[in-house]
C-alpha cells in the first residue's frame, strides 16, 4: 500500500481508495477488453456501456426523473457560467443571481455578456460569511432563471436548501456540494457542477438540464456551446472525457454500494459536526468564518488568534500528514475541506491535532 | 502483464505501454505527494511542475519558439472550431478555409457564425480522397487567416507539407498528426490538436499560438473562450484536465528518450509503408482510398472487393486479436489507425493476417 496522507484540498480533492484501486488494477486493459480506458474509442459498445451506466447510477443516486437529461461537458464551471445564460437567458434576457462568493460573482460577469443581471442578494458586505435569506432576496418574478452556488468552497459557507424561485427557473452551480446529500431536482431547471470535488478528476461537467428548457436554447448558437446539441448526442457530439467519465462512474458506483446519499449525508453531517464542535469548544482559539447557520458541510473555514499561529498550523499540520489545509487568500486561515470521500478517521485525527496544538499555543 | 490487443482504434488511440506503466504504478499516490494525481490541486507546487514540464518537453520536442505560447484547454477541436475565428477573424472577419473532410466542413460551419468564408479549395467531389495542390488554392490576401486540417482521419489524407499561405496567418487543426513528425511551427499562426491520437487521452486540447494574435482578442469575449485569459494563466483560469496534462507529459517523455520526433517519423514512415505496400501489392485485392501522394502515415484506409469480404476481414482480424480496423461509414472498407503509440510488430502482424487472408479469399 502507496503511503497515502490526509488531502484537506478543495478541489481537486481526495477520491475514494476503493475507486484509485480499481482504476489502478485496470489501467493496463479493462477486463476483458484488452485496451486501456484511456486508449479505447468512445464510439466502442465498452465506452457506451460505462457512459450510460455512470448516467443511471447518478440518476439512481439523484432520483432524477425522465423530463431531465444528465450530460458529461468539458470546460468546468466557468464555461456554464456563460453557456447558462447564452442557452436559457433568452427571451426576456433577464435573469436573478444570489451572489455568495467569488464563483458566483464570475457567474454573474458571463451573464452579463447576454443580457441584464439583477442581483438578487449580496453577502459581499460581510466578506461572504453568511448565506442571504430567502426573506431579502430582491427577485423579479420575469426573470429567465434565478442563479444560486450551492456552497462556496473559498468562505465556507452553503445554502441548507435552496432559495425559492416561484415559478422562476431555478439555476444552481452545485460543483462543491453534489451528491454529498439527496436534493429534490424536480426543483431545478439545471444543475451543473465541475467533477473535481465529489465526482471525480478535473475534467468533466456534469449538467442536469430539464428537458422543456432545450426550447429556449437558439439553433445559431455555436454547436459545442448548445445545450441541444450535447443532449442530442448523449455527450457524444465530440469526443469527451472517457477517462473521466470512467472515474465518476466508479465513484457513483461506490456510493451506492455505501448506502446512497442518506447514507452520505449523514456521514458528511457527522464529520463536519466533529470540526465546527472543535472550533465552538475552543474558547475562541479557533473561529469559525461563516456564520453558524450558514455553514458548509464541505469545506471548513476558520482562523487562529494570529497569522503566526495559523502559519504554524498549517506547517505542523503538513508535517503530522494534513495537507491542504491553508485557507484562500481571500480569508486566509485555514480551511479543511472534507468532501464525501475524504474519511472520518483523517477528520478525528485534525481534531485531535487541533486540541494539542491549542493546549501548546495558548 | 496483462492480456492486451492491438488497438487500431482512430482515436482514442493506443498509448505507449511505458506510460501506461508509470501512471498506472502511481495511481494509488505520486512519488513523494503521497495522493493521487487525481487528487491533487493544481494549484499545487507538484502539478506546477507537472504542466510545466509537459509544456517544456513539447516545446523541445517541436522547437517552439518564445514567440508562441502552450495551451492546455478543454472542449476538443470542435471547441477551436468556433474559438479560432471568434478570436482571429476579426477586424477583416474573413478567412480562407481547405476542406479535406468532415472535420474542416464542421471547423467551416463554425467560421461561418463569426464572419465571412471562403473555401480556398474542397476535395469533397472525390470523396476527398486526395489533398489539393498548391496551384489549386483560390487564396484571399486579406483573409483573417487561412485554416486547414493536416490530417483526415476518415479518409486516411494528410498534408505532406503545409500549404504556403504568404501573409496570412496559417492554422492548424493537428489532431490527429501532431507530433508524428517535426514541423516548422514558426510557419504557424495557431496550431491546436485534441490530444486524444497522438499526445494522450481524451480531454484536453493542445494550442500552440503566437503571441501577437493575442492583440486580435477583444476583451469582450466571453472569458473561457478567450485565449488571451489561458495565456495570462498559464491554462489555469480554471481547473484543467490534471490526469490528462500529466499524461500527455509522459508521452512527452516517452518521445524525448527514444530519439524524438525525427526517429518517431522514421518509425511512422516504416510502419506506414509496410501496410501500402501490402495494398500496392495486392493486384488490386485491396485498394487504398486515398491518392498516393496523399496518403496518411497516421490512417491507412483501404476497401476489398466486395463488403462482404470487408465484414469478413474485420471480423476474422478481431478475433486474432487485431481491434478497431473497421472504416468509417463516410468510406466504408477498413481503416487501420497506427498513430505514434502502436508498435511496428503490431503493423508487420497486420500485414501477415492481410496476406493470408487475400491467399485464402482472391
Amino acid at each position: 500500500m502507496e503511503n497515502r496522507i490526509y488531502n484537506f484540498s478543495a478541489g481537486p480533492a481526495v477520491l475514494p481508495e476503493a475507486v484509485l484501486k480499481e482504476a489502478q488494477e485496470n489501467l493496463m486493459a479493462l477486463p476483458g477488453v484488452g485496451m486501456s480506458i484511456l486508449e479505447i474509442s468512445h464510439r466502442s459498445k465498452t465506452f457506451d456501456d460505462i457512459i450510460n451506466q455512470a448516467r443511471e447510477d447518478l440518476v439512481k443516486l439523484l432520483d432524477i426523473s425522465d423530463d431531465y437529461s444528465v450530460l458529461f461537458l468539458q470546460g468546468g464551471a466557468s464555461l456554464q457560467f456563460y453557456m447558462v445564460p447564452l442557452n436559457i437567458m433568452p427571451p426576456n434576457n433577464k435573469a436573478d443571481y444570489i451572489v455568495t462568493g467569488a464563483w458566483s460573482k464570475k457567474a454573474v460577469k458571463e451573464a452579463k455578456r447576454v443580457g441584464v443581471v439583477n442581483i438578487a442578494a449580496t453577502a459581499e458586505d460581510g466578506n461572504f460569511n453568511r448565506i442571504p435569506k430567502q426573506e431579502e432576496l430582491k427577485l423579479d418574478p420575469g426573470a429567465s432563471f434565478l442563479h444560486y452556488t450551492s456552497n462556496n468552497t473559498i468562505y465556507g459557507t452553503q445554502f441548507k436548501t435552496e432559495p425559492e424561485a416561484g415559478n422562476v427557473t431555478l439555476v444552481c452551480d452545485a460543483s462543491s456540494d453534489i451528491l454529498h446529500k439527496k436534493i429534490d431536482v424536480n426543483k431545478y431547471g439545471i444543475i451543473y457542477a465541475g467533477a473535481q470535488k465529489n465526482m471525480g478528476p478535473a475534467g468533466v461537467t456534469l449538467v442536469i438540464i430539464r428537458n422543456d428548457l432545450l426550447e429556449r436554447c437558439s439553433d445559431d448558437l455555436p454547436t459545442m456551446l448548445n445545450y441541444k446539441t450535447h443532449v442530442d448526442k448523449n455527450s457524444m457530439f465530440n469526443t469527451p472525457n472517457t477517462f473521466g467519465v470512467y472515474i465518476i462512474g466508479l465513484v457513483a458506483k461506490w456510493l451506492l454500494n455505501n448506502g446512497g446519499l442518506d447514507k452520505m449525508y449523514e456521514t458528511n453531517k457527522h464529520k463536519a459536526a466533529l470540526l465546527y464542535d472543535c472550533i465552538d469548544e475552543s474558547e475562541g482559539f479557533y473561529k469559525g468564518h461563516a456564520e453558524k447557520d450558514s455553514r458548509s458541510l464541505m469545506n471548513v473555514t476558520f482562523n487562529l488568534p494570529t497569522e503566526e499561529l495559523e502559519k504554524k498550523l498549517v506547517a505542523e499540520a503538513l508535517d503530522a500528514g494534513f495537507s491542504g489545509l491553508k485557507g484562500h487568500r481571500s480569508v486566509g486561515g485555514l480551511r479543511a475541506s472534507i468532501y464525501n470521500a475524504f474519511p472520518t478517521k483523517g477528520v478525528e485525527e485534525l481534531v485531535r491535532f487541533m486540541k494539542e496544538f491549542q493546549a501548546k499555543n495558548s
